[in-house]
């Protein structure tokens, strides 16, 4: 599967913004204007999409702070992909379908061609990391597990509400994990996060949490996700 | 209160160190060998001391590591003021008598009066912050609480045992806290720690947990920590 450019780079304050599609999935690049930069795989939340003006901002946070690229693409459903045939009684049904297996093992298999292909991208170094929080951590789980090139991740948001399969994959992700909380989460009990963390494979990993609600991830935060992104791809 | 130093400076790798008295409470400074440094009071763990090892270490990697000087004080029945005279049947005896009111109010005056010797010391910039987990947390809150100058803290490694005095000094604590976690600690369940954070009356704070027990805090954090402290006593 190759990776077609869908529209013209854009370089706006030293990141370049570069639309493609790789196979069905519709994605973005951002990377440094100039130089060589590891590869952050940035999964979206729910209902949200990798144009979603939060997921830009982490993006180019990422690229201006850290020296890092950001690869996002759209999950089914989601962004550019939201079908008006394909239509979810609410919010939990699409969360539940997002959550199948039949959908997991397709956005597993989105995010491997999708590396494969920015790989090949002039100035992407071939060090991988994986930030995804909410639905990003619920599908960058199993992504993380299966996908070897990976090295590290930031995860979180997300409960211990998978079963066996969630944590089989879990025990399978064994890179060093940074895992956020927020302690008020009105959607994932914190307790639930915290035995989602307990369950990862991996011997290194340390879990941030902070007081507020779901979406109220503070700056400072996203700030210490991309610098543990980056040490763990640069050496 | 003045400050009498109890032996010579001695200077290693670049760290001085100096033993003082204050009152009752003998106390070591570590400041970098030239230029100025903001001040961090360290207190220690409970059965611990200002000379015990890994408090030493601590002490020493906040001075190389993140330009800081670093004050500990033994506190009561600890380090040089054991009393062979005073005998508690055993260690849980001992932390009662440690968190009981009286010992409390001796350890936030011993730590007044410690802070307002050491900032008379030259190349000891008049910036706080406090770094104490465990003993050093349940000492460290009514400190925190009591004493104005203090404008950051690292706490952590205690839970939410000590009812409504406890949480009452815990809401005075409004600086920027981080607070240490370990999910699989032997003594402080992560539950009542959590409790505890909760607790705590300031708006900018985070909880950094990691696997492992007690006495096994990762020195990545020990690293985090220090950057913290240094990074609110800078700006």
């Amino acid at each position: 599967v190759s990776l077609d450019w869908t529209a013209d780079a854009v370089t706006a304050k030293a990141v370049t913004e570069r639309h493609f599609r790789v196979g069905d999935a519709p994605g973005t690049l951002w990377s440094p204007e100039r130089g060589e930069a590891p590869l952050v795989l940035l999964g979206h939340g729910g209902t949200s999409s990798r144009a979603e003006p939060s997921v830009v901002a982490t993006a180019r946070r990422f690229v201006r702070h850290h020296g890092l690229a950001v690869a996002a693409i759209d999950a089914p459903f989601h962004g550019e992909r939201r079908r008006r045939e394909v239509r979810f009684p609410d919010v939990q049904a699409l969360m539940r379908h997002m959550g199948s297996a039949e959908l997991i093992e397709q956005v597993v298999s989105e995010w491997r061609a999708t590396l494969d292909a920015v790989l090949d991208v002039d100035g992407i170094l071939p060090r991988v990391g994986y930030w995804g929080l909410s639905m990003g951590t619920h599908l960058g789980v199993p992504t993380v597990a299966g996908e070897p090139g990976i090295e590290a991740a930031v995860l979180g948001l997300f409960g211990a509400i998978g079963g066996a399969r969630q944590a089989a994959a879990a025990a399978e992700v064994t890179v060093p994990v940074m895992f956020v909380v927020q302690l008020d989460d009105e959607l994932v009990p914190h307790g639930s996060a915290i035995e989602l963390f307990q369950l990862l494979g991996s011997k290194d990993k340390r879990l941030h949490a902070h007081p507020g609600r779901h979406t109220e991830v503070p700056l400072d935060e996203i700030e210490d996700n991309g610098a543990f992104l980056k040490r763990h791809l640069s050496t």
